[in-house]
């Protein structure tokens, strides 16, 4: 069985990071599913998913680390081309993926206690976006 | 339903980036497959898989991050043992990431409308590459 | 079909990686599936997985591009909040991730002949660890 959903968030870009694994978790409760996995693919080049502890810290130092990894204040050709000023988001975004799977067991995702799914757009400015969740299961 | 198939890839090596997204299309659609997710893997450990705007600014910017991150031009300990000279490549393939998850819905990837599924080389020659493609869905 | 399995590491911690390739392919012939994807999935926030050709060099290559790109002695905001020293930790588990999507056709994992599924465990002391395994097929 398979059931396509869409997520919506609204972001307000340059790092913004939310925690997704409330609304993911509520789809695969719909879904009526018991076991199977759950796709999450950004369907976007500026935004990416990975999961972390959820705390205002590790968030802060995972945008730190990214500030560092990928300057925004450098020269970047993909500014050159479209002058648009998100080289940086751009590979950030492929640096860290558009897509992440996780598993669920008897109808629950199999996160560990402290840890959450988060969706960080890293676009610069604010945007509505929509995360696809491709539910496979039985 | 599971449809198994390999792309096939002639590349240059040193961070040549091709874009897969039109094989990657094409195989999705002879499966005949309407909805599921399509599972490409590198079986290599000097290459890997993710998502760009497929313009040569931004495929130039990701490049030029991992010469920044992970330098040719510096001791490997991979290099020692091998005298391959390829360690840097060992450790990018590991960090970007050998598998990558593309969902479809109605037939189609759900990606975004300036987002591109890319292969790239991290090896130091040119090589033959085959990209495993899993096809699941119904 | 969906066969969900947990596989049991002990590990030292501060990037201790392991070879799983070994558990992996045991629990995808345990299942009895032919043709399918293995899902591999951390329960944790500061442990991720990824592929590499398992030598000691590359995978202390590894472990050094961790330590300059997100290293352990400087100031992280997520030590500032628990004290419990492993902010580094959790931003390196983020970056990996804590998902990994491996095919197999015929029983095989779809790997190549020297590339491995490695777990890393980036939290900064001895650990017992498990690993979902969600193995879907036919």
């Amino acid at each position: 069985m398979i059931i396509s959903k869409k997520l919506s968030l609204q972001t307000r870009g340059n790092g913004d990071t939310h925690d997704i694994t409330g609304i993911v978790a509520q789809a695969v409760r719909e879904s009526g599913l018991k076991s199977g996995t759950v796709t999450l693919f950004c369907p976007s080049s500026t935004s990416g998913l990975t999961t972390i502890e959820f705390e205002p810290g590790a968030v802060a130092d995972l945008q730190r680390v990214f500030d560092e990894m990928v300057p925004a204040g450098v020269e970047y050709r993909h500014n050159e081309r479209w002058g648009d000023g998100n080289g940086h988001s751009h590979v950030r975004a492929s640096l860290l993926g558009a897509s992440f799977v996780v598993p669920f067991v008897d109808g629950t995702l199999t996160l560990g206690t402290w840890q959450q799914i988060i969706y960080v757009d890293f676009d610069i400015r604010p945007r509505h976006r929509e995360i696809v969740a491709q539910i496979m299961g039985e």
